[in-house]
């Protein structure tokens, strides 16, 4: 027991963070989530944080000697090398915060720093749907479609901080919707779950057929991509039309990237993945018509498997990566 | 002298093959071109393969045991690990062709074998256009768009010897083109030297203006990528949109790559790129408007220096890094 390595990881959101401690099997011992109010600044930011892994190392009953490493995953913009936040649109009004040096030097532990999504893919990578696996990518869909590229034990993080961006190829010239980054045509304007509601009430604007998501509208002033999905379930012909599009765009995504990255697997995570079997099943069916028959028949292509754990895991093994490198 | 390392190279294409000898810094010592023949079939065209690099190895004045490694490039489709030829349309009537088998067999030298694009992108990483950087993204323009992925001294092959096809990332889904390939959208179907005719053809049967193409069209039957970029310099105006369209097509396609590999550098290379320095400026330019302003600001958009010796140095560089490998 006393040699058993153990990693904590903490993964930054705009709303909570959340940290636990995981042994080199990946083996959840410990998690502790608290809010991140980043409104009340950056240098509250940074306690929070501390104080987040601290409780989830305390609720594993470990020591900080315990700890061979922890990591640091967090939304962006970013400087990865440098470990730092730069102006994330997320945590307003932080800018330059620099999160690794900030945490290592409160626990005099090797940190290591991440992007969320970079991070979640590794996470999944390590131990969750793409444990088998040689390669990933990951796709998240939430309120933006986020993304994480791994070929063997390489996060591809790029060399700006921008690598896997995946929400933002463009995917569209002729005719493109307007994404929340400013582009135009860019695949998360068209499959967040943001973007399913967005195309929802589109539709409903030019529609003269009836939708139950029409008199949801009316009863609960707003609806989610849930809601559609749900009404799709349902039998209802205009949220169908938006799911079989939605599973049309991720089947392009994941096409362009098995004819990029060529990855053994191709992973969906994120709120949106509620949808169930039947939505990825829908997906799939479009990837076989679109890409080369090659990957088309042999690339995988998950949900993911870690749920909301994804990234503070994903974290964790971003630490355990320096470590295995430290002892090389 | 004697403990000089010599590497071979050879790239075969579906008109001629070139093979060449460069030294441990990429110096070249030789080259030697013949016709490909592929209708007078595969055993011929293995012959032939080994033919080309005797020559080279012979007009180096080299022995063959001052040989280190050989390595060959082959356009696909292709099992890159197996080292075969599987189904390629430049080649008909090969069929599962095990070319490293072969020329390892034949030489008794160890052989490596690697997709043209990807080998090429190898090379201008090695000593061409990205020789100072860590990671690079080519493009080949010609009768199609390759591509080539290199992080670091990993070549992005992928799994199933589909990665970097990147004249099939999917760019358009409203108004798509049809590509070579069958599928639409595919960004070969924008910018590929082909489909630069093809698009001004089609803006031709439809325009009402004078163009000096349709003269050219007269006299000489047919008109080449090189006639409308020749005529767009004149001042064509419908040559001029066509140029400046392919421009923004190019623009979105590294623009996806800085969204997913974030590069140091995104690299232009084949046929078309003798359109000149002034069709790069305008592609730079769409660049800066379209893409996430770190990337924009920092990612090098450059031409391929190595020309058609690309190919053969990259297949060399190839089999330089199984020998180095192999010392480690």
């Amino acid at each position: 027991m006393s040699n058993a390595l153990y990693f904590v990881g903490l993964d930054l959101g705009g709303t909570t963070m959340k940290a636990g401690v995981v042994d080199d099997n990946g083996q959840k011992l410990s998690t502790e989530t608290l809010p991140t109010e980043p409104e009340k600044g950056q240098e509250h930011g940074l306690e929070r944080m501390c104080e987040t892994i601290r409780l989830a190392i305390e609720r594993a009953s470990l020591r900080l000697d315990q700890v061979a490493t922890i990591g640091v995953a967090t939304p962006g913009t970013m400087d990865i090398p440098a470990g730092m936040i730069l102006d994330p649109p997320n945590l307003k009004p932080w800018r330059n915060v620099p999160v690794r040096q900030y945490v290592q030097d409160k626990f005099k532990v090797p940190t290591a720093f991440q992007n969320d999504a970079n991070a979640a893919a590794y996470g999944e990578f390590w131990i969750g749907a793409g444990k088998e696996v040689h390669s990933m990518v990951l796709f998240t869909l939430g309120t933006g479609v986020g993304g994480g590229i791994i070929v063997g034990d390489l996060v591809l993080e790029g060399e700006h901080s921008h690598g896997a961006e995946l929400g933002h190829m463009k995917i569209e010239m002729t005719n493109p919707r307007q994404c929340g980054c400013g582009r135009w045509g860019c695949l998360e304007a068209y499959a967040s779950a943001t973007a399913v509601v967005k195309r929802t009430h589109d539709a409903l604007a030019g529609y003269s057929g009836r939708s139950s998501l029409n008199d949801l509208l009316h009863k609960q002033q707003d609806i989610t991509a849930k809601d559609i999905f749900d009404a799709a379930a349902a039998g209802d012909a205009l949220a169908e039309r938006i799911v079989e599009e939605t599973a049309y765009y991720l089947a392009i995504a994941a096409m362009n990237m098995m004819h990029t990255i060529d990855p053994n697997m191709v992973v969906f995570g994120g709120g949106m993945i509620a949808a169930g079997e039947s939505f990825l099943e829908r997906i799939r069916w479009h990837v076989k018509r679109l890409a080369f028959p090659v990957p088309a028949a042999k690339t995988q292509i998950r949900y993911a498997s870690l749920g909301s754990d994804a990234g503070f895991i994903g974290a964790a093994a971003c630490g355990r990566l320096l470590y295995k490198k430290s002892r090389k």
